[in-house]
């Protein structure tokens, strides 16, 4: 393993640099273009995907499946995709991960970085792969696909190892301790070891089934645990490539490639609980629902990372040029029809307007220019179907056809988003309602999916209140809040950050606040109840293994 | 703070440096000589513990107390105290310390570090009174009321605020974050807080009243958090003398006081499930037993740090030499009557006997040489009443005195412990008995107090199995092991360590399992049952604040 971790030493140590500056970084170019990935990358993820459909998935190195099962639809053509995946029992995968667990933990800490390094590189090569197994499954649009599912998480992934790396070599293995005594010294050997928790289960969403998932994989598998990839039904492709790349590369170095597996439900037969409540089963990385989320949680005896749901605002006092932060708004509803977890969804608003620059906007002037910015975006035939993509779930296409707010206001109606390549696309653009501040309970819970409350409040002292509220009671992952007074800003830097909720101020042009960095943004640190996933702060990798300690006198 | 921050910065910096060697070191120093603390500090705590018997304790800068109240009795006397403090009722502790809280987290984390190490610079000031404190409390003896409760007790808190410290200054306030996009650059300021997790409590026990407290009560307050620090009802006056230490900084510099209350049982009110169950405490620090542990470890919405109980184990195999190994073991069981969390109970022994040399010693001589060097220590008339002190509860005098193990055999029966100064002691010396490995249910529990368990195994291996099984199943804190194979030792370090559990090999001579050294052992780090305090890996102080990031376009 020298060489490996020889050859991978550099980019781990370049990623922990830029865990702890924090400036731009990225080891994976997020640019899916010809001059960096190849002439015919593209063109042969595309070929890749084709071929998969109707096929079983055979790159697993996980023998003697006991059944052949698959439930992926592509929301492009609202078409099964027929990818079958080999199902294994829960207990066949907790067995397995067991006996795996010995060498893998046995491994020092930069063998096992190196190994998983290794692995993006041969992520890296699949990125087209991931990119159209992300867009049939997910409903993102090509872009999104490639970035978020490819680059994005390999980059969190990387930051994960990098984290775990630094964190597992961050005390001396061992060292001789020396205590004066008086008239002689005391000489003990001491020395520690970061022992892993135990078998690992990362369970998958249906929107950013790699995104949401390397992480805590990465997390587990380099802090020494083996891990089960339980994906979300409806988006195992995206995630079953990386899981296969991994085992490539711990097959070829000799090692077990159940130390890291793909375990899919049953047609007949979902087996999350059953993975989940195994007494083997030490850690979980959970992104989805709330629901389910608080039952993961809830769960005694074991370490837990979630991404649940939140209600994500937006704070509007001032601002120099309203048209531009109309379109950045736009844009952050529609990007991928508002199934990010990070899209807004409560607009706060003072009834008395906005200042902008010298002016006073009108309230209602203020709503019809970000409904115009809104549906200008989605009846834009040439940009609407790269932003919006496809809806993901019929659940969530009905959601907004039968939103009924009490007392709510349509401002604007949902409807199709064109898309001239799949003309059977389930596509959907945001309705618009209004509320009044005081209706709280009906805008305090998310919403998932393109739709945009705007909340008429008295000033902006209520906006920042009932941001603040709602973070701290039904969780936020995003904030984005415009304006032009320093004061105002320190108020709502203060607020929110006790509603454990970062903060986007005055984002316009191409930056947008459901954008989340790796190396430098935080993301879901736990203060509120959106959940505790912790890319990558400290405590995400931590948590993941324990210190034990052992001494013994000298001579 | 700038010459405050200025002053303790080296202190802070040799701490960091100590925890990240984890060679020797210690800030405060354990020798209770005149040399060092002056000719008559030993004579001045004598005098202040004895003023302060039936009177009211006076230092807390805690206005308006509701009730004066105080249940504490010395264990050497078998006498009330008589010593009253300031009662106040949950609600005005909690609501007291979100007052306070705001101005707290709005200092920097360099000011508040330099505040703390200024108030344990106070707290060595008053070493010999805690000390004092701490013998008619707790019923330790002279020497580990001055160290436990002193230097190593400051040493602690020390290190919880060096790693605080660390933690919170680990990432840049703020950076600029620039992203190249083709054309043009994308600018970002970012910046992030370390923002505070909300009111904090620290629930005490009556044996280390200080040195279980004083971490999580300084991690929380380097983190920004108020807290509370609810002693056990029969071990106020020491952690109170290090509060009103705290509070007399906090004061001198413009501060609120209840930014570090005490909080005290009234005589007819237990306040600590009032506490504990608030929804403003989000974080509890707790030393105890189980049953109370487990309630605490079982609230929603809390993040809790636990030393709950745990089975300690010896596991003897072969050494050189069988009577300094019995003579060390004896000092352990004996040392403060076995009411150390880190006192081993289970000694698990071959049926074969030891290999002791070249010699192979048959297992009833190993059980006899244990039980004298037991009993010869107890009869000890100058050493017993040094090491042995007294028992703190009668509950525990109760539970010697009425052992019995269904199917044990007695080896040795506890008796008083003479003490020429303090002749109405509450004393007692080691019970000793045998099971056999089979009785796994007599043994799985812990017996605290005075009381040794020999199990009788079929061989190392059967030990080695029992001992990690009882740590995984029951937790432990400490493990001894003797043995002269570097197999069997690399088994121990392996299984043990699965069991999360720290292992002193082949210690002889004047160093024992039960100590624990700050900046270098680890304790309870959260891999057993028996807990997660965490002193201090960076677990103990990260997960008291929560990161929260903002950025915004530059010009």
């Amino acid at each position: 393993m020298t060489t490996l971790t020889t050859k991978h030493q550099p980019a781990l140590d370049a990623a922990i640099d830029a865990l702890h500056g924090r400036t731009f970084f990225a080891a994976f170019p997020e640019n899916p273009s010809p001059e960096i990935y190849g002439a015919d990358a593209d063109a042969r993820g595309r070929a890749y995907f084709e071929q998969q459909r109707g096929q079983h998935f055979t790159e697993l190195l996980q023998a003697e499946p006991e059944a052949w099962v698959g439930q992926e639809e592509t929301p492009y053509e609202q078409a099964a995709l027929g990818i079958k995946y080999p199902f294994f029992s829960p207990e066949t995968l907790i067995s397995r991960a067991q006996t795996a667990f010995t060498a893998w933990r046995k491994l020092r800490p930069a063998e096992r970085a190196a190994l998983l390094t290794e692995s993006l590189e041969g992520m890296k090569e699949r990125f087209f792969d991931i990119a159209y197994a992300t867009m049939h499954t997910t409903g993102q649009a090509y872009m999104m696909s490639f970035q978020a599912s490819g680059p994005h998480a390999a980059d969190r992934a990387l930051e994960a190892i990098a984290a775990g790396y630094e964190e597992q070599t961050r005390f001396p293995e061992e060292t001789t301790w020396e205590k004066p005594m008086g008239k002689y010294n005391l000489t003990l050997l001491k020395s520690w070891r970061a022992v892993p928790k135990g078998v690992a289960l990362v369970i998958g969403c249906a929107t950013f089934p790699t995104w949401n998932s390397v992480p805590g994989m990465f997390a587990s598998l380099v802090t020494g645990n083996p891990v089960i990839i339980k994906p979300h039904p409806k988006a195992v492709l995206p995630i079953a490539i990386v899981v296969a790349e991994v085992q490539k590369v711990l097959a070829e170095h000799g090692l077990d490639p159940n130390i890291c597996q793909l375990a899919v439900d049953a047609d007949d037969r979902l087996i999350t609980k059953d993975l989940a409540e195994s007494p083997a089963v030490k850690l979980i990385d959970y992104t989805g629902g709330n629901q389910f989320g608080e039952y993961v949680e809830g769960l005694k005896g074991k370490t837990v990372f979630t991404e649940k749901t939140g209600v994500n605002s937006i704070i509007l006092d001032s601002c120099p040029d309203l048209d531009k932060v109309a379109q950045n708004l736009a844009f952050s509803v529609s990007l991928y029809s508002g199934q990010m977890c990070t899209a807004p969804q409560n607009f706060f608003i003072p009834e008395t307007g906005l200042k902008v620059g010298e002016e006073q906007v009108p309230y209602e002037e203020v709503v019809a220019r970000l409904s115009n910015a809104v549906s200008g975006l989605a009846q834009n035939p040439k940009a609407a179907p790269h932003i919006f993509g496809a809806i993901q779930s019929s659940a969530t296409h009905e959601r907004v056809q039968q939103l009924a707010l009490n007392g709510g206001r349509s401002i604007l109606a949902h409807g199709p988003v064109d898309n001239p390549t799949f003309r059977n696309a389930r596509t959907c653009s945001p309705s618009i309602q209004e509320l009044d501040a005081s209706q709280v309970e009906q805008f305090s819970q998310e919403l998932f999916g393109p739709i945009m409350l705007i909340i008429k409040t008295k000033d902006t002292q209520e906006s920042i209140r009932l941001a603040a509220q709602l973070a701290r009671e039904h969780g936020a992952i995003s904030c984005g809040a415009y304006t032009t007074d320093e004061a105002i800003k320190e108020q709502i830097m203060d607020e929110m950050s006790l509603a454990g909720t970062p903060v986007s101020f005055n984002l316009t042009g191409s930056i947008y606040v459901n954008q989340n960095a790796g190396f430098s943004d935080f993301h879901v640190t736990g203060g509120n109840p959106a959940g505790n996933a912790s890319f990558t702060n400290p405590e995400f990798v931590i948590k993941r293994f324990t210190w034990v300690g052992f001494r013994e006198p000298v001579g």
